[in-house]
């Protein structure tokens, strides 16, 4: 039987959605696997809206400031439309989860943008996650998203964002084993079935954060 | 010397913008055959601005209705904001031109959505592409984008969507050589070095997009 993946998503932008490649990159594999996925996001207005051009925040006194925009409405973009909200989203019916990274997952799943270590995270992305966890079902994070898996998770999982002394920093202080990871390569956590790659905390190339991206989405199949 | 690119977009997101997975595609292969590119788009308000989720257009009155977002800013989304407006775009820059689909095509490049056969184009857009064709560069066009291909570069060019009765009829009363072509395959028309695949008119998968994506971009740094 095919193996399904939920595919948990912050938005759609990397400044303050999920990141677009990250995200196109993971679903590709997954295609490419012949697994199945689902597009998922929660239903709320986004925290920020980013002008992606300036990289300014866009004021709620604008008319297209964040109180008009709505994460789930945003993230459809990505998924062409087939998303579904995360209230309504079972995890019995995935064998995995991954979630790309991208700043909507430190403004919009937590609030590590602007708390680093003192972050609250998203109760009911939190609550998602953590189904897959107590299931034994494998766990894939890319980017910043593995800067919170202590509190997304559990501390003393072995995890990367590749090699930024400032996160590694705050991971520490929230639990998590950090591992130092090039772009092409993963940091697998096998007892936890946690997998991670940098992504585009490192990437300056499209064909970097594939080369890691490929192996994670392998990897979080194999586990699955 | 590497050869270089220019991506024109039309937004970010398949029901109003550039499609996102088409554009992607398009840049990933650029990268794996190591040439470079630069993201392009006109600086001027979306036409529409739909709900990815529901399909429905946001009327004016919202606040996020079309008025308050900019082609442009929108497209920066899925450049990660490395990405130049139109018009300060100079073609002698570039070797090869691609345009991604998307309804943003039929949109705000054109008005094709609404006029079908009788539409008129953006001059900027249609000044830029003409560019590449007179130097005799090559010209990538994919998904709806090909339905214009008269007007935008001239008639009597051989291209395709794959396989729409409604679109083919547009094109061939406006001039355009018609050509059915599978999801997987591209056709060309070295004549006039336009290369044409019908990806997300057809594609029911992200890796059956690939395929024709692929071969377009490969078929395009070819004829550069």
């Amino acid at each position: 039987m095919k193996k399904k993946v939920a595919l948990l998503i912050a938005g759609c932008g990397v400044y303050d959605g999920a990141e677009i490649y990250e995200t196109v990159l993971t679903l590709l594999r997954l295609d490419e696997q012949d697994a199945d996925y689902q597009f998922i996001a929660p239903d709320k207005p986004l925290d920020q809206v980013i002008n992606h051009l300036t990289g300014e925040e866009v004021k709620d006194s604008q008319p297209e400031g964040a109180a008009s925009r709505n994460l789930l409405v945003e993230a459809a973009r990505l998924a062409r439309g087939d998303i579904i909200a995360l209230s309504t989203a079972n995890p019995e019916d995935y064998d995995a989860v991954i979630l790309p990274g991208g700043f909507g997952v430190a403004k919009n799943f937590s609030t590590f943008a602007k708390e680093g270590a003192d972050c609250s995270l998203d109760s009911n992305v939190q609550a998602f996650v953590q189904a897959f966890f107590q299931a034994e079902k494998p766990i894939g994070l890319m980017c910043i998203t593995p800067a919170i898996t202590a509190k997304l998770i559990k501390p003393g999982i072995l995890c990367t964002v590749g090699d930024d002394a400032a996160v590694e920093g705050a991971m520490a202080s929230m639990g998590s084993l950090h591992k130092s990871c090039s772009v092409d390569e993963i940091v697998v956590d096998n007892n936890h079935k946690v997998v991670t790659t940098p992504a585009y905390m490192l990437a300056n190339r499209i064909t970097e954060a594939k080369a890691g991206i490929f192996k994670l989405v392998d990897k979080v199949l194999e586990l699955a």
